[in-house]
């Protein structure tokens, strides 16, 4: 249970909120890669963080991350004409290069110096992977670029999808570190889903309805560990690293890829889930792929806007006889839209002065410690964690101890990621 | 007229409100039947008094409502699983029982008796007659079960349906009480719709525009006499009884069923309509509930959602030839409908500062005194009336009286509902 | 760049407000004449500076317009019955004239003065040329009826159309004003669009990119200069009349019928566009009348309620394709989308405290401050102008002048419309 102000504390995260300053010094998800495919295309609008963004790809294939409306009389940027070099508004001719600095203003003679004075708030932006990345803060604080396992691997090695999920990017997160659900939400997806089906770790999630959890600290952020039993005087430990502020991971199952999110405030009442699929040492094969494409595993099917296909406004598509026959526990197909669903019914914003915590929600209370911790720190001018490389390079772990030892130990170096090493699975 | 803090207090039906707590001393129709069909049906929301309520049938066939929202993390337990004496959560699996009590919480140790100490929030649910009943007041204060003859009569003998209606529950009210209206809004209907058409009532009705209104307290609210001419030194009286809060009757015509309504507040700007048809004495015919069903005589024809199929947002499908011809006086087609279109039309809570009463409205006026009265009089401890039997077994009179007699005196017992005994009717 | 509460002020033309107030001393448009086609024909709502009213015509071609809702319940005059003189509610009957008075109230005695005592809201309504306008101020202020060259040449002679705009009146306004985006915004379309092309004026419009604007006052409002490079040491200016508060012509093309507007406020964010074509001297041909209504030169292709079939919820039909090629500079099709789609771009009311002016804007600068001061000075009982025969009685121009001669001295007296005069063009 949170009171009113803690709660929003850590929802809210517009310019000059407390969160929103913490996301800043943070580089985050603002498109795929696949929104700005080719050099001169069209311009796509941006919104992150409660600011509206123009996004564009110049002549040169440099990107650009700008305010969304011309200095000139506020004409939206989207409609403005993406050549040679910049973006040009399409009312008076004002045109801006990738950062922001208007480059031409055709009704001023061509000795002034007008446009030098006049440049668009407008923030770096780069390619990593599949996902174009931004970075939103103070330029002299700006941290090293992201070195996500997700975006260093191999090309073909991963595959990364978004959907737009309506809700606050909080609710959202609980959700992703929250490792009890699998065994209730998800049940009826662990033996049928391609991208999950088959490893023995199901049937201790199936097996075990009563997870113990052992939260640790870790420089990035959280070790969330889940425990269960496993054969005899052993246990199966799930690990979800959790790294500030909104990077988590889903334990690996088999050799299937290995997945996580990111959940990238829009506003106070929407998000973007980006979610990633990797393998560590191997191509992602065809048939991994397609159903990736096809809304499976940790990905759902969407509109050209990146809206689910089944969301709010018709139920989910929710399918009571498949629910009644325990095909999926809720009645909702798909992993991805199961949690968006859930996460969605509780209202844009939770009121979690009503929730009742119980055991299994440490990793939930621990992250918001941590992130109300750290937003009020940066405050007093401490820098927060997690941009470091070391703090990047981490993976989830799935694996079976014995039960006298600790998580922490059993994993040894399973959760550093480490190029050409396999990920650590049951 | 009515000054604004007034209009306030009659529309507005809240926790905590004067008139929601008034209301929260009656059972009130809160589903049709026919929307929780079968043991372990699907859960269905009901919002009720600004209230989001859950409600569903369990394995053994009793009834809960419920708060909407899990206790534990805020998912919509509309989302949940019905299945083994209870309402499961599809996030983790807490299991409810119809009175709102967790049964079971899996992550807990099975010894613990975390369980007893988590209650949703819940009200007493019955069904009567084709409705399921609600109680949403102080438990002390339960009024005893509804004796309304539409629920009491044996079965095959009455129909209800209910619709949508896009304004605040007084207006609503205001049109059913309003006995004046019929010679012009539903003029073009009494002659063709096959549960009015017929009768010699509505040669009076059609005959005599300007009717004489006496309104007469009864114990549990208003007698609303309509006084038109009929034959010389004769009168026509159509006496509608209004018992509080929101119950009514329309006078009824020949042997055609007695029709009435109840208008339930979902929140301040939105209401159901619930609208029955019954015979005292026989059995609906199967043409009759046909032309029911088909959205006839007091009844719509409706989504699934139960929103007429002509709303707000297609004009009522409005037909200006069929206007202009007469057939319809409105151009609106159905009896329902024509209410609903002028009720709405005034906006959500329409503006009683600005209104203009006449001396037909002397129902509407005495109503809206006994509502604020009793509203008032709660606050200060006097109980409400219109809970006991007797106020209930109540009917609509429609009679042809001398023209010296009052029409109280004349009516006798008509007004009472005794099993067995037809209608009085012209 | 304005400060808060002066783009408040401007903006802002609800009863009561500064501008409002303005507004209301002009004549205005309310609706096409087409809307209502015949007497006794169905009535139309007609929002205007934020009032509700209804319109309507009765059976001996009588125009009203009238406070929206009956002075009884409230209930919308637009499913009223428009019959033998008046328009009749059908709640209960009530009737009311032309001028708003109640004529007939059925449930009251015949002998009665009730009704000469109830009379609804009401304003003067004409019809001039295509157009219905309406008059909301002062009776005592009233100004004589409009004058303007588009409604008083011959039947045949003019064509007029309009458009819903999401905006506020005063983006649209200040894009009417604006001379110099021509050359940008619809370049594409000055040689393609059979209303705009073949006249060497475009020739000079697409030849010279910085404008120089030169604004005089004028006794109805501004004569707005946009000067470009002709032929040696001559100049092309093109006079653009601006007349308080919202009327502007658009410089005529050769022999093209000449257009203009009127931007008339629905609420604070949205907008009619009235869009007028004419020829002084000679019938619109079956041809150009053909183009405007298929949405060509100033007109745009709308659905029955006049909203543009291309508008926000479909991003104006953007063709990236187009755009590209350069067919359209914005890609949007059609004059009057590329200009509603670039006001629309900028919010409901844009936000003037962070534009930045340039010498182009010299015409948006001198419109503000005289309405402004016209506001201000009419709340201390200074009249307005703009009422005048001679104001309205005014053309814009298209003028090659000698480069030593100023354009208010070259133009002479082409900007007074005179009957049987054709106008001055290039």
């Amino acid at each position: 249970m949170l009171r009113t102000e803690i709660n929003e504390l850590l929802t809210q995260t517009g310019p000059g909120t407390p969160m929103g300053e913490l996301f800043r010094r943070y580089w985050q998800p603002v498109l795929l890669a696949e929104e700005l495919p080719e050099n001169d295309c069209p311009p796509v609008r941006a919104k992150i963080l409660s600011e509206r963004l123009i996004a564009f790809r110049d002549s040169e294939g440099r990107y650009g991350l700008m305010d969304e409306f011309c200095a000139h009389r506020g004409v939206s940027l989207w409609f403005a004409r993406n050549e040679q070099g910049g973006l040009r508004c399409p009312y008076h001719g004002w045109k801006y290069d990738v950062t922001g600095q208007a480059i031409e203003v055709p009704s001023e003679p061509e000795t002034s110096n007008f446009c030098a004075n006049v440049k668009l708030k407008s923030y770096p932006m780069v390619k990593l992977g599949d996902v174009l990345w931004a970075y939103l803060g103070d330029p002299e604080k700006q941290p090293p670029l992201p070195e996500w396992e997700f975006v260093t691997v191999p090309e073909g090695h991963a595959f990364t999808s978004k959907r737009l999920q309506e809700c606050n990017w909080l609710q959202a997160l609980e959700g992703g570190i929250d490792s009890s659900h699998v065994s209730f939400l998800h049940s009826g997806n662990l033996d049928s889903d391609p991208l999950f089906k088959g490893s023995k770790g199901n049937q201790y999630n199936k097996g075990d309805l009563k997870p113990f959890f052992e939260v640790v600290d870790y420089e990035g952020g959280l070790l969330i560990g889940a425990r269960r039993n496993a054969e005899e005087n052993h246990y199966y430990w799930r690990v979800t690293p959790w790294v500030l502020p909104n990077f988590t991971m889903v334990p690996p199952r088999g050799d299937h890829p290995v997945h996580g999110h990111f959940w990238v405030p829009i506003d106070d009442e929407h998000c973007w889930a980006y979610s990633f699929d990797y393998h560590p040492t191997r191509h992602l094969t065809d048939v991994e792929v397609a159903a990736m494409r096809a809304g499976m595993g940790v990905h759902s099917e969407n509109d050209a806007a990146y809206r689910p296909v089944a969301n709010k406004d018709n139920d989910y598509l929710m399918d009571r006889e498949a629910q009644r026959r325990g095909e999926t526990f809720s009645g909702i197909r798909g992993i991805a839209l199961q949690d968006s669903s859930i996460q969605e019914s509780m209202g844009p914003i939770v009121d979690r002065t009503k929730e009742r915590l119980v055991a299994t929600d440490a990793g939930i209370i621990k992250a918001r410690q941590k992130l109300r911790k750290s937003a009020l720190a940066l405050q007093e001018g401490v820098e927060p964690v997690g941009n470091r490389p070391q703090d990047q390079k981490v993976r989830s772990v799935a694996i079976v101890l014995p039960a006298d030892q600790a998580f922490v130990e059993g994993i040894g170096e399973a959760m550093i990621a480490k190029p050409g090493v396999p990920q650590t699975t049951v």
